[in-house]
């Protein structure tokens, strides 16, 4: 299929303004339909209260100002984060950014309409306000994790046709595993980390191209695409806390979550440290280790950053998390590409896929230890269920349960929008112009001969040292 | 005028020292005369209540809270997000960071007294606090984007005395707007955007230069230059909604606001894409119009976005400001520059000045909707006057007088300034050393034969490619 | 001793990993055994509440609400801010983000439990919640602040030795000021900048290397990495309101103090442009002086920031850090290096000694001055002890045994962490391979062959220009 002509065609002319303006138009419409504010943003719903009860709604208790901040802190995480952590690459910076962009914004936008119509509906209508924003940016992160596994291999359209796919099912699973299970996954161990990576891993095993070496010699990242991608890590692991504590319950829990996944981030670094020098002959860090194995900590206290896991609980969970996901990179890439043909660009499976697992794990474990003594009258903000009567046990086995369905969920939703992705309509670059900018941006390019002959300006040259 | 020796002696060695010691020894005496902290910020103040009724004042109702992080983030877009979007040229970073914290630091500082003066006055005195932090920061991003159309040409003497100025006329401006008219504008799409880039498109025009191609192969871009602007871009974008609320109305004002720049960007930048794509033979993006037009929705949505302009709405105005200024780019800057001899470096008119007067005019559009029936009881914080018994007829007529207003203020004191500046007096670059940062800065330069033939280490080399 | 074959085996496949996992493994065991929940983090703790009285603990009264927005910009301070100011260095970027990353992670765990033990036990507990957060991360702030003055002559191992240390004598010094003396000093202008700095002068006088000229060749800055470094600075500059304010009183406490940081800082900032003009013959700018001098004033502010400090004290002392800042780089580094045989890489005397002295000086006059009649009610949140009938020049005199014995500490501690850090045991780099990401990474290189003769992609060397 990577023969044909129409695979070739790159020109974005038509068909990535058509695809834009259309789903734009759709949503509008969609948005014009069953769109409107929560009444925390409502000017009349905020202002709706009995004349003799002034006191009620206060102004400090719109549900803004709990969660504004944290909201804008994954903002950051969505697009600054993501966006230049995928910069690494040496000629794909404009795209990393500029793709994260673009299908983030996309995506936010359709998750807010599929989240809602599945749990967010008052009286037929989707009341938006800072937590559907939250949730919107959350699902967009999964979408985002998907994009990492296919970097460089894929066209704009097709990102946005995978991201139209993605969201849905991440608003299915969700629906699945918070309203029907009540199971537990605050900062999305299984939602976002589980189900975005393993749907990716599947999208980049359908999408295997056999003569992808052909490539290779963009495939790497040069001294300054390696800093410009430090950005996107820290301030991933900076915000992390923020991630996790998002959305749990006001007071103790916020507070909690953000201080567990604090130490989890911070053990994790440097079991990153420490395993990235010992794989390595020399004793020499590896860049690819930093920048992603340091995150693993927080994708690994994803689900149960909210429980009473403990601050050294934590810290072994993110040591963990730090330890298996270096070895994943040294050791378990090389053979997912070998033998699985799964050409994992970023290596989201060891940042954010077995770390999810994990996290989905520790999740059962400190739900199975959930107990009225430890949480007191704090327990329903944690677990709802437990406290209306609902067996530890059972918690633990919905949450055994959401694992086993975001896999199932994400391997075969990956498996068939892989399919649909391999179409040979979307403009995706050919073997030999992979993890390349200039083919979909335009990029300044000055010849050789001008660079090493022409009349140079001696100031040029200060750049290149 | 540009052929006198004075023009080009563009040593600063005593014209800038003079220049910042002088204003800030004149700021610190007028902060000593006038300036006194808010009494949300004064020791005494704050906790000067009825000893028989403690519960006034609690620490939560301190407006630190209700908007220092929305402060923070305008912060990371007055320093980081401007700062860094004016990057985007090969061999200007230094100066586009450097000056534009050089000039925002002096702006804040004289916006407060300026503003101060105008409508902050208590007791003859200026209280300062969070708000005034806020309002100084919004003045000092209109001469930001005043900075973006002369950018590269300028001397940072020539962009103090703008500034000075800039300031005086921007708080006038802001007055009559707010406090003759009352109309609405927190987000400044006519205060801060119109304002700000008509005053520096008509400076850029007193200061056209008919030889600046001598400057030309620096005025473009580089690939990593291109990657730190995205930097600069990617802040506004994310915290736009933060800019725009942050001097909203408590609760529901400041819920809303955010949330309509949160849609209305989303929508911008799906337009952005599908234009850039459109009007490129190639069906190539172009970086100028990802970093630039993209942000356009949060501009359009200044005035409007507090009000009840409904998501839908948001992504309308979103979505057709991404589009002209796609457009703009295209087709209007080369004919600014070619037949009004407008040399705008940054494109402001585009970013700035067209979404500007869109941003006017769907707030007129929203202010006539506006009635009791909509608002409830929240009328009253978005229309003080229409709650007090103004037309929203007459509201919306005030709304298209300040847009009136605003553009008489700033052509006519562009072109006063203008003509303040196009003393040769400022050291100004001549036309051959526009867009170069060496004029300015100290700057490392290894020759080239250094670099070609003499002893290499390989590793010198490694950060080449 | 330099000359050993011990010291210039840089291996670290062995040193790194255990001396990480060793410490973490330590810190989890300390972890499980003394560290609790804050009440405010607790699930049990913060709902336990009389069942009649249901008012007490609302949510907006959590601690975290306070301080989070606070935390997170310090939080970035520490790893952006830091990490990335010194990235000026052109071969050591790597280092300079990725060993701040390392020694931070490992900071804020071990200083969560030294402050704890001095001064958090309760029930023999150390409780941990959002203040434990910031106060850990304030320590760390330290430790950075002298590896700043050893950057590029240590090895990350040496680096975790000197903050395993550093970090302890932190804390005690830190006890006294704040529970023997009762001193002030909430954004540590004497605990972390004064104490920092001069410890890390000290450790880097021991460490002094006769032959560092060997290294010079990297000792400078390039083009891009002097922007990657001002991405440290704005960061540093912008969030350092919320630094001096994170943990001072709430309500117009953190109020005030950040309004003072304020507008210290953007006087600081004309200074700055003004002196580094001024000293240099061309009248040009130096990047040097732009990425540090400007932060001086906040640390000068950082005692007397939440006093009340007035905004125009606040601009003459940050007018005064900026000028003594300036002229230190340029004329007292060269001394200290060719008399003390001090070699301080990041200039940390400039930017934290002498202007953590200046905040300390600041302090005293500021106490001094504190009277019933300036602070009204307030007096008790800023000075405890004067509202319970401490006289102010005692006060006074408590400030400057303060600096006086952060100065003894630091200077001692510094000695003798410098002679162990001088054990030939660490892998220290080499005289002749000081500023070299290559000796610690993974770096990608290219031979010059490659790179000039073999087959280029034309579009390589775009990056280049």
């Amino acid at each position: 299929m990577c023969n044909t002509m129409a695979e070739h065609n790159t020109n974005m002319r038509l068909k990535l303004p058509v695809m834009c303006i259309v789903l734009e138009v759709i949503l509008i419409i969609l948005f014009g339909a069953f769109v409107e504010y929560h009444p925390d943003a409502h000017a009349r719903g905020w202002h709706q209260y009995d004349v003799n009860n002034k006191t009620s709604n206060p102004d400090y208790e719109n549900e803004f100002y709990y969660r504004y901040p944290s909201f804008q802190d994954v903002h950051v995480m969505i697009f600054i984060g993501f966006g230049f952590l995928m910069t690494f690459l040496q000629r794909y910076g404009f795209s990393s950014v500029g793709f994260n962009f673009l299908i983030a914004s996309f995506s936010l936008q359709w998750a807010t309409l599929m989240q809602g119509f599945l749990h967010g509906m008052h009286d037929s209508k989707i009341e938006v306000g800072v937590e559907s924003m939250i949730n919107a940016d959350f699902c967009t992160g999964s979408v985002l994790i998907s994009f990492g596994a296919v970097l460089g291999k894929t066209s704009p359209v097709q990102l946005l046709v995978m991201a139209i796919f993605e969201v849905t099912l991440f608003a299915i699973n969700e629906f699945i595993l918070l309203s029907v299970f009540y199971a537990k996954d605050a900062g999305g161990s299984m939602t976002i980390h589980t189900f975005g990576a393993y749907f990716g891993l599947m999208v980049a095993r359908v999408l295997y191209r056999e003569n992808l070496e052909k490539s290779k010699s963009r495939s790497t990242s040069v001294y300054h695409s390696d800093l410009f991608a430090m950005i996107g890590t820290i301030y991933l692991w900076i915000f992390w806390p923020s991630f996790n504590s998002a959305i749990t319950a006001h007071g103790d829990d916020q507070h909690r979550t953000a201080l567990n996944t604090y130490y989890s981030l911070a053990a994790c670094t440097l079991a990153t440290y420490a395993f990235s020098a010992l794989v390595n002959h020399e004793g020499k860090l590896d860049m690819v280790h930093i920048q992603n194995a340091a995150l693993a900590g927080g994708v690994a206290v994803g689900t149960a950053g909210e429980m009473m896991l403990t601050p050294f609980g934590s810290m072994i969970v993110g040591f963990l998390a730090g330890t298996i996901s270096v070895l994943g990179y040294k050791y378990l890439s090389p053979v997912l590409e070998s033998k699985l043909k799964i050409q994992d660009t970023c290596g989201v499976h060891n940042l954010h896929g077995m770390p999810g697992v994990l996290g989905a794990v520790v999740g059962i474990l400190t739900s199975v230890a959930a107990s009225k003594e430890v949480y007191g009258n704090g327990l329903g903000d944690v677990f709802e269920k437990i406290q209306n009567g609902r067996d530890s046990s059972t918690q633990a086995a919905m949450q055994a349960a959401s694992l086993g369905v975001t896999l199932g969920m994400a391997l075969l939703g990956g498996l068939i929008v892989g399919l649909i992705l391999k179409l040979p309509i979307y403009g995706a670059p050919p073997d030999t112009l992979c993890y390349e900018d200039a083919i979909y941006w335009e990029v300044s390019v000055l010849s050789l001969e001008k660079i090493l002959y022409a009349k140079l300006h001696v100031s040029y040259m200060a750049d290149v040292i």
